[in-house]
């Protein structure tokens, strides 16, 4: 029975994981901190989470935290997370890290984008955690980065065309809509309810959204070649859910048959991916809300010479907390599906 | 490894049995009829609930039926269902059925509320599948009334009360608030996501909801007289979900920590009744989304002499689907918490 | 041309209100403030308010709001409002104050309810902002208590039926939902979107409810005899309505044929009274979004010898900012319906 | 005083072409026509628009029609249009037709687009009703056709760059996003509320939705010369708003500041244009819901050499009926605001 130990655990994907590993028949949470709730059990603090497990939340300690647990998932903002994975690393633990931290291979990139980085010499170390692309070297992890949620829909939309060098590296345009869990648990103006019921808007447009910097990173690795993106962000009215909107130039691909081929083939042994048979309906987010799938259909268009990908996930289950236990399975040796073979929640 | 079949899989509670089963280790849906979308496989059909599985749906047919599976979950309307069940029962197949046809012991009282009744011979051995109240009998039965969505939620927010013989049996107030998914899957205009979105309102008041006769049979017996019930149902602009706020006038409790006692120790036992303690928030439906518990609360009102009682349950999930998988679980003999140990997805 | 006002123009009563005047031919908004904004346009601190007007927002100060404005809507919370009302009632200026700071008649209630309260010589003064009650009184005042949004619902609900002493007094229950905009502009954890949507709670039950003060005040004057109340509310997942669902007990009503004649009769003059034909459907929230009116229909139950009641409006029209308006255009001298002949909106 | 009929009155751009009206001092409406609830009073078929008035829907007869009305609004799915356009302009009524059906000036463009015309000798006399771009000749027009609500958001957003050559033509991507009433008022199985709940997808991409037709005609005498568009439509969870985000390559726009120049002169003039200041925040659906404005913002991204574009619009208003109202103000002679100037409904 692995120890696990969530630090973060009042925010959503720190619930999340309690969620999934309810379910994980080798997995004990044996730790949890929050910087609230302290001294409360879980099911108390978090009542849709009470299924009368007795575990409290602590304040973190990292002599605590080592002593109780080996595995760690730590559920922070960037910046906040280095300053709790460095020392768990340091005592030797394996840790999932949820945040932007330890994404970046190259620190001036990180400091670019997101400001100081304090803990450099964890960089090497980490493996960016997306098992489509790196399932060999997450295998061998001690330290995992987890990947962000819009880069897990976006990246894995496009692998498969990169790494056959089918489209035009110079033209990509992604459009992407998330739901409103995404902006994380603490209330502020724009998440206000009744400002946000109903309502629909992009934020951080136009090379503003630092999620950027982590999906030309993966993409300029599959293409070979340095990748410049347009990216923008949206805000969906309901909860769940990221549905990616790309557009790209092919080069080489003829028909949506092709497109479907070349799309299995790639993803034959994956798990977690589905792909849209081209005349079925398109992806949409009710398909896998809960579940960690990315659901990936496109429609290629003569008149206008692009292909349309539409790419979803739920921004909770494989955008994070789904995906981080998909990379503790590999990184510890259980079946990788263990947990995660959820179905999705609709109506 | 039971084999079950369900008779109108591509409504909502056939689509969440066939989501609830593919967590039980000890069933596999080996049949599945409905009038539409014959011949595609499930996952096809239905694309939320595609896992692979190869199974394809059927027309009806009782020879294909018993051939194929010899436990059946039945989801149609009633008086439909009957036109099944039957034949079902005639073959000697165990059957729970989802709709009202076997659920009122009075066929007059059938009659009265919702028409013909065609098979009569089978309502003597039909047991009114609420576990908490008649699990002996339901170990024993071979055809089960799976209990309504709404009476569940009141039924057992009001037993330990009227079992106590501690209100006035003459003075209760059931004010129910349902989602938008137990009007099914049809499509008709109060449903049309256009006039429901961002809407609410009432229906059926003033004794004219059907399942009144339900709650009625059901509280009169516990009660030792009969009960007259007002209820009120109403539409929320949401999915998954019944609150029933309940009004009832004490006859012998003095505080809330009296209610929270009576209230642990009538369900002391069981596994999906969930009490929340006074000092705490009241249950929300965000609490219990998704899984098979029904969650109640309660203040008493000294000013006004009147205990509020408020009790949730998602209503394809304990309120239908997830209460048939209960019910199977106890006429099979497997563990009844099989395949039911589900956390709420939220947010 | 009436120079108004606007005091807290930031909150949702106060941009409402800027919305409503937006309309209103007699009346120029000459003065705003708010503790936020300071120095933006309205236009610009509040981009759906947007039509190019110059209105500054201002910090409150007492010397400058009388040089510009002659009448205030002050749209604060309890307790900070009478410190501005009182101060504008000092140098004669004329009020309809939004909080219940001066609702109640009998201060030791409001203290009992709301706490201290620093200016009781003007409740005196103040008239309770009910035109369907109060309409002659209102039209002397210089100061009106506006009403709040669920004793808007349920008063002018029940006013025909106490009024004739048709029914039980001392059996009331009121079970009232209310949108989130009903909580007021401040992001707090349980208006935060992804905790409230597709969720739906009670809160304050069994007497909590301030409320119920100004609710018992005004129909125990309506009944001519002490009524308490049994009042439960709701937090519904959407922006704007309030729907109560009222039971109590007839003494000498027959029939929905009856009733409708006593709220026909009772209400014949008012222009913002809608009665539901009982052979029609019952009132919704999305007949009347945007508008001032209050919509009531009602179901005669001879089973369980109940009325149930249902009274549906807008609770930043009707209960509260057009309602405010409805009282200016009363206390100067204006027709009543200017400025609020508002068409729902809807879908 | 202006008799207007209403062809399709049941319908969503019928009822909002009612709400708009009842504020029109120079409109009355004496004829409205539907294929249901003929014989009702429309404020009994539609209780949101129940004012108390008396037109009663009639099933449509031309001599009825042209007797009692002199301007007809035309709400009718393309195909069905033309046949009850047809007549009226034959009887020498002015009609501005909401369909697709005289939008487009080449024939053979509908033809492939829609199917059949069998009206064509009208296609000449029709003007494409968007004020902005022809209000000279809608002036004069006898038959306007009414612009769709994807082309209305589009149209406007790029016209100020196509005009003055600024961007590449030949690459324009378009992420439309609207809400559902844009499909109707008739109950269908995607628009079923639980289906479309907290749901989000594409449609129609990749070339195939109709309305590229009409943008890439206006987009191309803009630019003159032919442009293809990239165009996904996608559908949100809410009632009312299209915001369209739309990718160019400038070619000569050096930044923010310029592009907000390049705005404000084009619609110097314009009463419903709303630019939006490039220091604040973008454009979203809430700032313009239930009113004739279309909110114009935009950001440069000198990385990745593009700009994108944000425009929203109320699909019912600008996108339908609040358009038609605009062009039947100009073609009459009635100020162009004349009951458009309406503030957003927010929260």
């Amino acid at each position: 029975m692995l120890k696990a130990g969530i630090i973060g655990v009042t925010g959503y994907t720190g619930m999340e994981l309690v969620r999934i590993l309810h379910n994980h028949p080798e997995v004990e949470i044996t730790y949890a901190s929050s910087l609230e709730d302290i001294g409360l059990r879980i099911g108390k603090a978090i009542p849709h989470l009470d299924k009368g497990d007795d575990l409290v939340i602590s304040a973190f300690d990292i002599s605590d935290a080592v002593r109780e647990a080996e595995f760690f998932f730590v559920c922070l903002p960037h910046g906040k997370s280095m300053e709790i994975v460095g020392p768990l690393r340091d005592k030797g633990a394996k840790v999932v890290d949820m945040s932007a931290d330890f994404r970046l291979t190259d620190p001036s990139v990180y400091e670019r984008w997101y400001g100081p980085h304090t803990r450099k010499d964890l960089i090497e170390e980490a493996v960016y955690g997306m098992p489509e692309l790196h399932r060999d070297r997450i295998r061998d992890a001690e330290l995992v980065a987890n990947p962000g949620c819009y880069p897990t829909s976006v990246i894995l939309a496009l692998a498969p065309l990169l790494a056959m060098d089918g489209i035009d590296n110079q033209d990509i345009v992604i459009d992407s809509k998330s739901g409103i869990s995404g902006a994380g648990r603490g209330p502020a103006p724009g998440f206000h309810f009744p400002e946000a019921f109903g309502n629909f808007s992009a934020y951080s447009i136009a090379g503003r959204h630092r999620h950027i910097s982590e999906m030309e990173q993966e993409l300029s690795t599959l293409a070979g070649g340095e990748i410049t993106l347009t990216f923008s962000p949206h805000l969906l009215p309901l909860n769940r859910g990221i549905l990616s909107t790309i557009y790209v130039r092919p080069t080489k691909i003829e028909s949506d048959g092709s497109l479907y081929s070349i799309y299995r083939d790639f993803y034959r042994e994956e798990p977690f991916i589905r792909i849209s048979d081209p005349e079925g309906p398109l992806p949409s987010l009710k398909d896998i809300r809960g579940t960690n799938e990315v659901f990936i259909g496109f429609r290629s268009d003569k008149r206008s010479r692009r292909i349309t990908i539409v790419s979803c996930l739920d921004n909770l289950v494989k955008g994070a907390s789904g995906q981080a236990v998909q990379n503790m399975n590999i990184m510890v040796g259980f079946p990788e599906r263990t947990a995660l073979d959820l179905t999705a929640l609709h109506p």
